[in-house]
C-alpha cells in the first residue's frame, strides 16, 4: 500500500480541476482513493468547491466522506444540499452515522429530511436512535445487526441471516433472541455450518453473552469491550430486549476522546477544543483556568505581603519564591497525574491512607535529594549557611505537602463521584503555589527565629 | 450480563479456599468467570496462592489469564513453574501473546521453554516473532491468519481455510498470496460462498488491500487502522511477503499507551510508570523533571537577584512574582498542549507563522482581560496606580511571550523530528518561569523609570 499523503500540490490540482469543471478527471482522480482520504482533501477546500465535489461523486462514497469531514465543513456542505439530497446520503449510511448527522441538522429541517429517506425501515431505525442521549450506549449503537430467533431451525436461520447480512458491513456475531426480542445468547458461525439444517437454534446457541444496557456510560462500554477484547457488544433495553450493537471502531473514538479530555483538563483547557478552533472558542476554554491562576497569584501576593517585614534582612528568601512555587506545582501535578491515570485504568487498589503514606515517602526521598542540591547552591551563592538551610528544609516540607495535596484531592474527588481529572493542572498548581509559599515563609521564619 | 466486581470479600473467600485446598469449590467458583476477571483476582493474591490457582485451573484458561496479569505477578508465577509447564501454557496462546511472555523470561530459560512446546509449527512461529523489535509492527503482529494461494480454486481454498481457521480465533479477512507468499489481495467470504467451486481464486479476489511493513511504527499502524476503520491489517516484509497480521485489540493498547505517555510527559513523568510502581521507579521517572525545575528556579533567583536594588522602593513588584511565573507557566502549558494534541491527531494544517499569529492574538485577548482584573486588584490593594499599571502591562507581555514559546517549541521540535510532547509540562513551565520573570522586571523597571 502506498500511504496517502495530503499535499498542497494535490489540493491545488483538484481546485484547478473543479474550477475548469473537469468532471471526468475528478472522478478518475478519486476512483481508488479511500473516503477517509477524500474527506481530508475536502476539509482543505472552500465550501463551494466541497459541495461541487460531493454532488459530483457517487453517493455511496460521498455518504462515507460526510461522516469523516470536520464538523464545520460538513455543516457548510449540508447547508448547500436539499433535504432530498441529504436524505439520499443518509440512506447509504449505517443508522448510527445517519443519526449523528441528523443530530447536527437545523431542527426545522430534521423532519423533512427523514420523510424523504426512501427505505422506511431504515428511517424508522434512525428515528429510534435519535431518542437516546448522545453520551450513552444508546447514542453510540447502530441498529444494524444479525439476530435469529431461538425457535427457528438452522435452515430458516441461514435464510434469514442472509437477508439481514445485506445491511450489515461486518457481522461479528449472530445474536439469538426469544419471541419477545429478548437477548438470549449468541451463535457461532462454525456451529451453524456444521449442524444439520433441521436442528433448532435453541439447542446449539451459546448462552453466555456480554451485553450492555442502553443507558450505560460510553466510557464504561469502552472499558468492558477493551477488557474482554470484544469487537462488538449487543445493547439491551431496560427489559432485556436487543435494541442495537456497538462496534469496536466507535469505541476507539471514545477511548481517544477520553484520553484527550483528561490531557486537556490537565493542561487547563476546560472544553474539548481542537487546534483549529476559533480564537473565541479557545478563549472560552482557556480563560477560566487562567483567571483561577490569577486569583491564586493574588492570594500568594497577599500572603507574601504579610511577611514584608522580613524583607530588609532576608532578601534572599524572596528570591526563591518562584522556585518554591514551581516545585510545589510540579510535584503536585506529577502526583495527581499518576492517581488520575491509575483511577482511569482501574489500577488504584488498596486504601487511601496506604497510597498517601507511599506518596509521602516518595516526596521525602525526592525532597531530600533536591534540598541537598539547593543547599549547596544557595550556600555557595550567598555564603549564609543558616539561611540556606532554612530554604532547603522548607523545600522538603513544601514538596511533602504538595505530594499530599496532589494525591489526596483526586482520590477524594473520585470517592465523591466527581471526575478527578479536574484536580490536575491549574487547580493543583494554583493551590500548591499558595500552600507552598505559606509553608515556605512560615518555616523559614521559624528556623531563622525572626 | 451481571458485571464482575472485584471485592475484598471475594478475595478473602478465595484465599480461604486456597488455604483449605478446596479444589472442587475453587474450580466451580471460577467456572463461568472470564479470564480477564480471574487475572484481576490473582493480581491481589500472594505468589504462592497465585501459583496454586494457575496450577489448579485448566491450561486453556490459565494461559489467557497469564496474558492479563500485572507484569510483576506474572513474573513471580512463571518463576514458580517448570519450563515444561510454561511451554504448555504458551502452546495454548496465540503466537503474539506467547512471544510477549517469552520476552519476559530469563534469557537462559528461553531456549529450554521453546524446545518443550509440543506443536513445533507453533514454536517456529513464536521464534520468528522474537526477531522483531518490540516497538514495530513485527513486534505487534501474530502469525495466526488465514491465507490462500491465488492459483487455488474455490474448493481447495475452502478445504485449506477450514484447517487454518482452527488456529485463528477471529478470521476477519482471508488474504490472497502468490506462490512466493507475496500478498496480492483479499477475499470476501461472500464471494467465496457464492461462486462455483471450480473458479480460481485469481478471478475473484479483491486486489485492493491495506497492509503495513513489518518495520512500521506501531503508532503509525494505529493511525492507519483507526483512520480506515480496519479491524485487522496484514503485515508484509521488505519484499512484500505476508508475514503476519495485527488485530484491533492490540491497537487499542497502542492507542491507550500513546495517550498515557503524552499525558505523563505533560505532567513531568518521563517513563511509563503506573500508580503501583515502586518508590524507586517513581523517583527515577519524576526526579529528573524536578531537578530541571530546581535549575529553573535557581536561574529565576539569580535573575531576581539582579533587580535587588529595586527592592526598597518597589517591594510590591516582588509580591507578584509567583503570579507572573504561574501565569507564564499556565499559558505555556495550554498553548503547547493544544499543539501537541493537534500534531498527534494530524490536525495541524497551514504554516507555523499563521499558527503563531493566531496564538499571539489569543494571548493578547486573554492577557488584556487578565491584566484589567489585576490592575483593579493591585490598585485597590496598594493604591499606587503607576505601579499597578506597570505590573499589568508586564503581565500582558509575559502572557504573549509565554504563548509564543508554548506554540513555537513543540512545532519546532516536530519539524525536527523530535517528539513534541517533551516540550509540554515542566520544560515549558520552567522556561516560561525564567522568561516571565525576566520580562516582568525589565518592563516594570522601564515603565517606572527606575
Amino acid at each position: 500500500m502506498t500511504p496517502f499523503k495530503l499535499t498542497e500540490e494535490l489540493v491545488k490540482n483538484i481546485e484547478q480541476h473543479i474550477e475548469n469543471k473537469n468532471n471526468a478527471e475528478l472522478i478518475a482522480l478519486f476512483q481508488d482513493v479511500h473516503y477517509a482520504d477524500i474527506a481530508e482533501i475536502i476539509n482543505e477546500l472552500d465550501n463551494d468547491e466541497a459541495t461541487y465535489l460531493i454532488k459530483l461523486l457517487d453517493s455511496d462514497k460521498t455518504s462515507d466522506i460526510l461522516t469523516e469531514l470536520d464538523e464545520d465543513v460538513r455543516e457548510a456542505i449540508l447547508g448547500n444540499l436539499s433535504s432530498k439530497e441529504i436524505a439520499s446520503e443518509l440512506g447509504e449510511l449505517d443508522t448510527d452515522d445517519a443519526a449523528d448527522i441528523i443530530g447536527e441538522l437545523p431542527k426545522e429541517q430534521v423532519q423533512d429530511v427523514i420523510s424523504k429517506i426512501e427505505d422506511r425501515e431504515h428511517a424508522k431505525d434512525i428515528v429510534d436512535l435519535l431518542r437516546y442521549a448522545e453520551n450513552s450506549a444508546g447514542g453510540l449503537m447502530a441498529k444494524e445487526l444479525v439476530k435469529v430467533n431461538e425457535n427457528w431451525n438452522v435452515l430458516t436461520c441461514v435464510k434469514e441471516m442472509r437477508a439481514q447480512a445485506e445491511n450489515v458491513t461486518r457481522v461479528h456475531s449472530i445474536y439469538v433472541v426469544d419471541d419477545e426480542d429478548k437477548l438470549k445468547g449468541r451463535l457461532s458461525l462454525k456451529d451453524l455450518l456444521t449442524t444439520s439444517t433441521k436442528t433448532h437454534i435453541k439447542d446449539i446457541f451459546i448462552k453466555n453473552v456480554d451485553s450492555v444496557n442502553v443507558n450505560e456510560d460510553p466510557e464504561e462500554v469502552a472499558r468492558i469491550m477493551s477488557k474482554y477484547d470484544l469487537e462488538a457488544i449487543p445493547v439491551i433495553d431496560e427489559i432485556g430486549r436487543l435494541v442495537g450493537r456497538i462496534t469496536i471502531d466507535d469505541i476507539i473514538d471514545v477511548i481517544k476522546e477520553e484520553a484527550e479530555r483528561d490531557y486537556q483538563m490537565a493542561a487547563g483547557i476546560s472544553q474539548d477544543v481542537e487546534a483549529d478552533a476559533s480564537i473565541w472558542e479557545l478563549t472560552r476554554a482557556r480563560l477560566p483556568w487562567l483567571i483561577l491562576g490569577l486569583f491564586g497569584g493574588a492570594a500568594a501576593a497577599v500572603i507574601m505581603g504579610g511577611f514584608e517585614e522580613m524583607f530588609r534582612e532576608y532578601t534572599v528568601l524572596f528570591l526563591f519564591t518562584p522556585l518554591i512555587a514551581a516545585m510545589a506545582g510540579n510535584v503536585g501535578v506529577q502526583s495527581s497525574a499518576i492517581i488520575v491515570q491509575g483511577l482511569a485504568n482501574d489500577d488504584i487498589k488498596g486504601s487511601i491512607s496506604n497510597r498517601l503514606i507511599k506518596e509521602m515517602l516518595l516526596a521525602l526521598l525526592n525532597g531530600f535529594i533536591l534540598s541537598c542540591l539547593l543547599l549547596v547552591f544557595t550556600w555557595v551563592w550567598k555564603g549564609d549557611f543558616l539561611t540556606s538551610l532554612a530554604i532547603s528544609i522548607s523545600l522538603i516540607a513544601v514538596i511533602v505537602v504538595a505530594g499530599f495535596i496532589g494525591t489526596f484531592v483526586p482520590l477524594f474527588l473520585d470517592k465523591r463521584g466527581i471526575d478527578p481529572a479536574i484536580a490536575t493542572g491549574p487547580f493543583i498548581t494554583t493551590s500548591n503555589d499558595i500552600f507552598g509559599i505559606l509553608i515556605y515563609f512560615s518555616i523559614a521564619k521559624l528556623i531563622l527565629g525572626i
